[in-house]
Parts: C-alpha cells; sequence; structure tokens
C-alpha cells in the first residue's frame, strides 16, 4: 500500500500519477516510457498516466503522488492507503486504430470511445488519435455517433416548456457578441433561452469571458434551471453544468493542438444543446474569406449536414447563413465588447449598428419559433424589445441573478492609435488581422485588453484619422502587438 | 526574471516547465489549456509546455520549475535567472495540418518538421498528430523525404571501412535473438558490424534487454568505433549515440500509444543505419499469422519499398523473408535468451538447433556481401566459425570490450509448469499468446522472468508433460501470468 499525496499541480485534462524511482512497492526503474495505472482505494479506480520523480521532497518512495485533475477524481484525503495496477491500453482504442485506417466504426464503437475519454482512459495523445483520425474523414451517420455518445443520458429535463431555444455560431468573428444581446431580447419575449457558452476556436475573447466582466456565469443545472424558469434567460459556461463532460475534455484538446475540424464543432454543439434540453436551435453560419466557413458551397454541406444530425436527434434546428466578412461591434475584448452590448441593450445613440441589427435578426429568428407569432414578424417584435429596454431590463435581472461583478469595467493602462495612411474610404477589415493582434494586445488572457474600431467599413477617413486603438495590460502584450504593427500593416484596405 | 529549479520528474520526451498560479512576473491564472513557451537564459531557448502549480513547496511563485528532460536540455544550474516567452505552436505544424487533409508533403515539410520534433517544439500531441497523419497513407517518395530527414546530417564515418554491415528484423517474435549470434559470426569473419538494437514495438523483451544481462550496451560513438575498429563488432543500444535523435523521440511516442506503422518503421531502420554509417544491411521480414507481417504479398510489398529507400539513401540493402510462425529458440525474456544465444555458441548440445540454423542462415548471407566470398558458400562460413568456437570467441571479446556484467544470471523465483493437457503432436505453437503471457510474466521489466519452452512445434507429447515453464519475479506478475493460464488456453495446440 502507498500513501496518497496530492501533488498540486494542473496538467490540463491528463491524470497525472507520480511516483518515486525507489518505490517501496512497485519496482518501476524499467519503466521505458509512458505507463497506465489504475489506482485503486476510492470508490472508483482512477486511471492515470505514470511521471517518475526523483526527489523525496516531491514523493517520498512509500508514496504515491497524484495532480490535481487525478487526485479530485480519487476523492480520498491525503495520507489514504492506495494500491495500484498496471492497465493495458483503452479496448476502444482498438476502433481508433481501425478508423485510421479507413474504416467506418458502428454506433457502438463511437459509445465506447467516448465512455473511455469520460473514464480518463485516453491520455491525451490518444484524444489526439481519435481527432485527428475522425477529422480525415467521418460519414453523416457516424457524425450522428458520434454526436448521440458526446451527448449521453444525461439530458436536462424542462418539464413543461414545450420550447426550449438556444443558439450557436459556427465560426468566430471578432466582436461578435449577438448572443448576449439575443439572449437577453428572447427572454425577455418570455422564450427560455438557457445560452451554453462554448470555449473560443482559438486563444480570442469569446461570450464566456466577456459576459465574465458583466456576471458570474459558473452556474450548476440547479441555479440554471431556476433562474430560467424564473427570469427565462441566462448566460452561462459549460464548466459546472455536469452534462456531455466528454465533450469538454475533447474540446480542450483541440484547443491545444488545434485539431478542430467543423464536423467535430457540428457533433460538439449538437450533443451539449441536445444534452441541454434545447428543443429549438438556432445556427449562425457567417461566411467569409477571413472565418472558418469560406464560402457559401461549405455552409450549405454543413447547414444540410446540421439538419440531419438535428432531425435525427429530434431538435428543431433552423440554419442561417450570414456575412462574416468583418469585424462585428466596435470592441474587442472583454470589457470593451461588455461595453458595446450594453450601449446597445440601452439605445445609446453610439451603440455599434452592425451589432444591433444582426442581434435583432437572429433574435427575430429565434421568436419566430413561438407558434403564437406570425411568420416575419420576429424582427419586429425583437425590435420593439430592445426599444422598449424590455431586454436590457431581462439582462439586468439575469446579471443579478447569476451574481454581478461588482468591480467597474476597466480597460488596459497601455494603449496605442492607429492612424491611417490616405485619404479614402475604407474598404475592407481583415478579420484574421484583427483576431490576431487583439490576441497579441491580450484579449482573452485580460478583460481589459483588446482593440476598438473607431471606423468601419464605409467610413470616410482622411490621413491621420484615428481609425483604431489597442489596450494592453502588460508591456510584454503591448510590445508584441506593437510589433505586427511597425511594418505599417494595420488591416484596414483604404481606397480613394 | 525567475530563479530556474529542476522538478526531478520524467515525463517521457515532452519538456515541461512549472509555474506557480501566483507567478510573481508572469500573470498566469487565466491560462485555460496547454501553453508553449520558451525559456530564455541557457545558450539556446528551450521549448517547453506549461503547467501550473498551487503549493509553494514545490515551485514558489518567483520560480520557474523545469522537469527532467526540459533542465537537460537548458544547461543552467539551479537559481539561475530565466525569462520566458509565449511561443506560438511550431510553424512546421501546418504541413501536418495539410498531410490531415490528404496531401503530399514535399522533403522540405519533412525537413522542418523533423527539426522541430528535434528542437522539442512539437508536444507528444502533436507527434501524435503527424504519426496519424503518416500512417494513414504516405507515398514512397514521402517515405524517402521522411527517412532523409530522420537521418539527418550526421553520419558516422567509418573511415578506410569499404563495407560496413548490419541487420535488422522487421517484426518480433518471440525468443528470436539471432542478431546476437550473427553478430558474433560477422565480426569473428572480420566484417565490420556496428548493431543498433532499437526499442520492441511492443513491451516485450528485445535483443538490447538480453545484451544488458551480458554486457553495458550504453556505448557512445567514440567507443562503438574504437571497439569495431579493434574487434569488428558491437551489440549497443541508440541511447547515447547521438543518431538520428528524432527517430528517437518519435519511437518513444510509438510506443506509448502504439502507433507504429510498417512503414514508418521502415524509415526509422533506415534512417538509423545510414547514420550509423551502415553500407550493407539485410534486412529480414518474418511472416506469420501472429507476426507485424502477415502474408507474403504484404512481405513483398514492404520489401520493395525498403529497396526503393535504400538504393534512393545509397546503401546496399537485400531483404529476405522468412517464417515467422513460431517462437525462435527455447527461452523468451533476458535470462533465457541470453542462455539460449551462449548455448548456441558454445555449441552446447541442448542449443536451440532453430535459433542456431536461422542464425547461421542470416550471417550466411551478411557474409556474402564481402565481394572475396563464392556465391553461396556464407552459410559454410559461418557454421564453421560458429563450430570452431571462433565465433564465441569474438562474443566474449564484444561483451569484455562493451563491459562484461559481473552478476550470474538469475531466473525469478516464482515458477510454473505447463503441462500437455491430451498426448500427441505438437502442432503449432501461438506466437501472440506466448507474446503475451511472457509480457505478463514480466520479461521486459524483469531480465528473470520469461517463460522457458521445454517442446516445440513436431515434439511428440503424452498428457502431463511439462511443455513449458513460466519465471517470474514478484507475486503481482505471476498473480497476472496465472490468470490467462487458469481457462485452459496455453497457446499450445496438439493433435492425435
Amino acid at each position: 500500500m502507498l500513501q496518497l499525496k496530492h501533488l498540486p499541480i494542473t496538467s490540463f485534462n491528463e491524470n497525472i500519477a507520480y511516483i518515486h524511482r525507489d518505490c517501496s512497492i512497485y519496482k518501476i526503474d524499467n519503466i521505458k516510457s509512458m505507463t497506465r495505472i489504475e489506482v485503486h482505494g476510492g470508490e472508483n479506480p482512477v486511471y492515470a498516466f505514470l511521471q517518475i520523480v526523483d526527489n523525496n521532497k516531491i514523493i517520498r518512495p512509500d508514496e504515491l503522488g497524484l495532480n490535481t485533475e487525478a487526485f479530485k477524481k480519487i476523492g480520498l484525503s491525503e495520507g489514504s492507503k492506495v494500491t495500484l495496477t498496471l492497465t493495458p491500453p483503452a479496448p476502444s482504442l482498438a476502433a481508433v486504430h481501425r478508423k485510421i485506417n479507413g474504416n467506418i466504426l458502428s454506433d457502438k464503437d463511437y459509445e465506447n470511445i467516448i465512455d473511455d475519454i469520460n473514464a480518463g482512459r485516453y491520455s491525451n495523445m490518444d484524444i489526439t488519435s481519435f481527432l485527428v483520425a475522425v477529422g480525415s474523414f467521418i460519414t453523416p451517420n457516424e457524425l450522428l455517433s458520434l454526436t448521440e455518445a458526446l451527448r449521453g443520458d444525461r439530458i436536462v429535463d424542462w418539464g413543461n416548456e414545450d420550447i426550449v431555444t438556444d443558439h450557436y455560431c459556427l465560426g468566430n468573428i471578432p466582436g461578435n457578441k449577438t448572443d448576449l444581446i439575443l439572449t437577453a431580447i428572447v427572454s425577455a419575449y418570455g422564450l427560455p433561452i438557457p445560452k451554453t457558452i462554448f470555449p473560443s476556436f482559438s486563444n480570442a475573447n469569446n461570450s464566456a469571458d466577456t459576459m465574465s466582466v458583466l456576471a458570474n456565469i459558473n452556474l450548476d443545472i440547479r441555479s440554471l434551471k431556476k433562474q430560467v424558469f424564473e427570469k427565462r434567460g441566462a448566460i452561462v459556461s459549460l464548466e459546472n453544468l455536469g452534462i456531455a463532460e466528454a465533450d469538454k475534455i475533447i474540446s480542450s484538446i483541440e484547443q491545444q493542438n488545434g485539431l478542430a475540424t467543423l464536423e467535430r464543432c457540428i457533433s460538439s454543439f449538437l450533443a451539449v444543446k441536445t444534452a441541454a434540453g434545447v428543443t429549438h436551435l438556432l445556427v449562425d453560419i457567417p461566411v467569409g474569406s477571413h472565418t472558418q466557413v469560406r464560402n457559401t458551397q461549405e455552409a450549405m454541406r454543413l447547414r444540410k449536414l446540421i439538419e440531419y444530425v438535428g432531425d435525427m436527434l429530434e431538435i428543431h434546428v433552423e440554419v442561417v447563413i450570414t456575412d462574416g466578412s468583418e469585424p462585428i461591434g466596435n470592441g474587442i475584448g472583454s470589457v470593451l465588447e461588455a461595453r458595446d452590448v450594453m450601449k446597445v441593450l440601452k439605445n445609446e445613440e453610439d451603440a455599434p449598428n452592425d451589432l444591433k441589427e444582426k442581434s435583432l435578426f437572429l433574435a427575430g429568428r429565434i421568436l419566430e419559433f413561438d407558434p403564437k407569432l406570425r411568420g416575419g414578424q420576429g424582427y419586429v417584435v425583437a425590435r420593439e424589445l430592445l426599444k422598449s429596454g424590455k431586454a436590457l431590463d431581462s439582462m439586468e435581472q439575469i446579471i443579478k441573478s447569476q451574481g454581478k461583478i461588482k468591480q467597474p469595467l476597466q480597460l488596459g493602462h497601455l494603449t496605442r492609435d492607429i492612424v491611417a495612411q490616405t485619404d479614402g474610404t475604407i474598404k475592407r477589415i481583415d478579420n484574421n488581422f484583427i483576431s490576431r493582434l487583439a490576441i497579441l494586445c491580450g484579449s482573452g488572457q485580460y478583460s481589459g485588453a483588446g482593440i476598438d474600431l473607431l471606423k468601419k467599413t464605409g467610413d470616410q477617413v482622411t490621413a491621420g484619422d484615428i481609425i483604431y486603438r489597442i489596450y494592453s495590460c502588460n508591456q510584454n502584450d503591448f510590445s508584441f502587438a506593437s510589433t505586427i504593427l511597425e511594418n505599417g500593416k494595420n488591416g484596414f484596405e483604404i481606397t480613394k
């Protein structure tokens, strides 16, 4: 028996066990490569991957260390007696190898793979193999199997609600925080909308980051349900919901190795939204040369795929294809985006019109899920809810209910103004450049970092006009961001 | 500036940097997933992947910890001042993504990928992506590019030697230690044979393990050259040779996730053997229903591929296809195999004949690389060298020169005899079953563990005869091995 010790190291997802090279019980000096073990002593065995320690201060020879991820899972206190056994690779890896070899996998295969991932039996490398294998080709039926497996059995029960709505945007548009505004509008109308927010595709700032500067977003299922029953809306992260857990694990690996495909993304949002008990889902596919979906054909192909999987899962899905060629709103970065969202909700004069219009359009489509609403009336109703201040009122209730963040919005103290080099009209803003610049500024890491676009496409400028301002919270990020601006490129195309 | 600290944790290949959550300099509490950093302060920046620590005893907020792999690379002492910067994913990952999408990569792509792997810029997940991508399809030309990139520029120079020989066996046959015997024969003849031994495909015992119970195998290039010039032969691991380094990294990942393909294996041994300065290589492809190569067509396809890549790399390659349906020799496990090897070399009466004959056959083919030898005479010369004791003498010189292991060969103390259930003739021995059983007994981990086959295919037995004996070094392994023997299966097929 070894004594359990918590080594408070966070390894991003993988369960790591640490054992001393001179372990008093298990002879491990012959271990040549990563070894899979089961740790016994808790309610269930915990799978972990072994690392070897050569220092008694970290792990003594009579101890077994677990990193934070594994220690949480075993549910024992430090000093508890544990044993370990070697364990073979997860049996479902055989199916992954068949997939690598170009085979089509069955429902059962996907179920087994996802079960093993949930159980922590897949190393990050194993998950990567799986992602590359399904990334290179997956049939629509396999996508359905994968989605069903990811959804799992735990589905949120909304009792008597006939319609539970939500929305998902397939692709990152800098500044696009329509989801916060449309949630406020839809809940003001009275349709339940438990909006779950996914991690972003890249390191970019996402809606979860933006909502975080306004309110707590880490609700559990009980609080989420209570709030939606009372306030009709919520804007929450997936973190503490305890649904579609394997999807979270896989998404975190995708973030780390950049292997996400649009197909996998479809399986991800359909699994999560169905697990969240959503009955009516609006999917926005923005198309643009600098977004995830480059052209309308590709968008159409994805639409069919989403509709097919959605229909089979018995969720009502509507897909809209929108223009994704430009940033939406003025601010990019949590604080700036939160500012834009509140400006729109407060009907302020300088609120970004594109953000407002897109939010109204999407909210209108969701409202039309209500059978009582006449076709085509959604937009008008949405506009009325916004104009009357009811949407703002809804948002304020949501924020209060989730737990308002008391700290005022604070922008980064390091700023730099970027000016137009010539007179003319702004013809195009490069999404990619702006996204990359925002990340370099530190948005996604620091709420106060980001970019404030003072001019947008179509605006007239004269040389020397400020076109945007960058904000950073530390010198490191600020220097990084400045570097890519030195060579005169700024992401804006200006024509005479 | 942070203070460098060595956290003596071995993470199997990956450079890990540990930073305190409240790091005094870098604000890291917003890091959501694995983050790539460069650590500056040493001669070259060291790439590493960040893990977060919540305990001052492990890492203080003003320290940066490096695991054993990374600490070795940075070459600084503890307490040195270091800084860190975030670093983007390795640029060559774009090529890996293109490969995942089904494209053919160029020479330059493979070169960049291997360079980045060498520099430690690929996480284990990145390497896994690469392996799955090239595992699903690779053209012969790509295989050549990969092999050349893996070989690198560092090629061992053998001066005036016109012929430098070696041998490689593509597939695991339990007990197959022909390479030790043929090395002794070839060096007794006088052809230089610097035999490099690869890690095994599985967790099975391999020739490096077996040679390790007889002699030190961790030579550096200088000692290897000196010994081969003097003794004509050597049997060494790749560990300290400093050639084809990226191949070692990739192989260790393949061992961990079982993703090795035969194509990748070809790139691996051709890269290493050419880097080792081998001019004439004999490749043995054992074919059998329970080996890596299942049938002759597949063996033929691989032969052509090996010949193609070998020709382009200007190494003379000869491929022989042999029978791989049965274990070779009697013992499986380091001590038992070493015993068999020495029995053959000593011409002992009970030396396993199959091991002897296969060694003579292969050695004979290598001897015929010598232009002075008449075609077809290799076998006869090899037999003479064995019979006369010259091969034994060579082996003893090799062992002495590399550093003889003084400890006597010691078998595991836990044994169990497996007996024939019926009278009859042994028709077949199941390679897979025997391999698996040997691993469960602890062979590959403990030199004294393994299986001693007392009967072989073709032998007559009566019910109750001992057909083999298993050896384990600890109760755990012994119980494991016993479990799979409980249901009456023993891997032997006996017919009336």
